[in-house]
């Protein structure tokens, strides 16, 4: 037997989400599907980030164990011809054994994409979330620097999901602007249940002026089961990679 | 009577082009339809670009003639309430009774995007041709050079329409790499049926060694009623914007 690593992106237009439930199609759901076709073994994936309904992802990673002959790079050209044009398995290597998506230390990068103008681009609504009123960039960079580092996150996440701990620590949070687009690009050791979407719409707020910067560090000190800003659209937000550390 | 100019973004997916068809949704069916509507005279827009089944726009242009008493700059709000959300209008303005977006002298700019990796990302397939093979990108500028300056193009159009003269002038054609993506941009003062996708579908081949650059000067040199290289899927087309001269 040996353990296959699966780099999967997908368009999650049409997906309620990553993780399997009933009476919604997922992107777990859909992969399982096809492996179990293609190896004749039940297959079913164990991912590394159970992303939302309508999130994109260009790298989540998902691991299965498997007794196939396949070369274990192949597996991933073998699998595209039968998923879907929306998913795309970008690469297949095999693993230890006792590697787990989830509890191995990894480092995990998301962008929040905003388009920012007066019109919409209809070629962009589906990746972006629009903005009509002008963002003030700068002050939301300036609200972003004091979310870097080690953290108790509780007023960052939805309280849909109890965990043990609501510390996490943000390695950076960059506001980048080019031309009409504004990306939120955050890299962190992990994100509490709807974190990034929780960070993007309070940093939409700041942008808007709705909040001050200096509002961030207060809610951060006194953390209360209270969201301090808005999840933001889930369409806006692509899940970019996941480094995993050694 | 006042005539009033529309600037139009679209996402072309779900269209079988621009131009009104039996059988078939166009753009322009649907815009015609929705300002009927809103202005409760009977409308028929007349476009600049005919664009193709499934080619995208940022920027194309139509006019209409109208009594409202509506401001102009107001439509496009207007408008945009009843259109659905993959045509978007990005401005409208008055313009002289006498402004034909046809026969006014124009520069027209498209884009050709490419994506150039080894497995297509799902977020990009609907506005970007995808390419598995590594384009030779110096080969592709080195060809696209040629096509620069006034020349007949009558080996870079499709024979569907029949049209008077195929000489053209493009003024610019510059291939644009930004990581996996290879944008062909190019400026021109009118394209022949098929034109863009042609160039696209040419460069393409050059870039794959299918084609050397030098055959370039050759064919426009003798042109003949036989395309040089294939059609690009329309797929990967948006017209750009286009600018009337005075």
């Amino acid at each position: 037997m040996k353990r296959i690593k699966l780099v999967i992106a997908y368009d999650g237009t049409k997906y309620c989400g990553w993780q399997i439930q009933p009476n919604a199609i997922t992107v777990e759901e859909v992969i399982n599907k096809q492996l179990t076709k293609l190896l004749d073994e039940d297959i079913e994936i164990i991912g590394s980030s159970r992303t939302d309904s309508g999130v994109h992802a260009l790298g989540n990673v998902a691991v299965f164990d498997t007794e196939t002959r396949i070369p274990a790079d192949k597996i991933a050209y073998a699998l595209n011809q039968r998923l879907p044009k929306d998913i795309v398995i970008q690469s297949s290597c095999e693993v230890p054994l006792d590697f787990h998506p989830r509890y191995h230390k990894s480092c995990k990068t998301y962008e929040y994409k905003i388009l920012n103008r007066e019109f919409l681009l209809p070629t962009m609504r589906l990746y972006h979330h629009f903005v009509y009123k002008k963002l003030d960039t700068d002050k939301m960079q300036e609200a972003a620097n004091y979310l870097v580092g080690e953290h108790d996150f509780k007023s960052f996440c939805s309280t849909k999901i109890q965990v043990k701990s609501t510390v996490r620590t943000i390695y950076s949070l960059d506001v980048i602007c080019k031309g009409d687009e504004v990306i939120l690009r955050v890299r962190g050791n992990g994100f509490l249940y709807n974190m990034v979407r929780i960070i993007a719409g309070t940093l939409i707020n700041v942008g808007l002026g709705i909040m001050e910067p200096s509002k961030i560090p207060k809610v951060l000190e006194s953390p209360e089961r209270v969201k301090v800003g808005p999840n933001a659209p889930a369409h806006g937000l692509t899940l970019v990679n996941i480094e995993f550390k050694e």
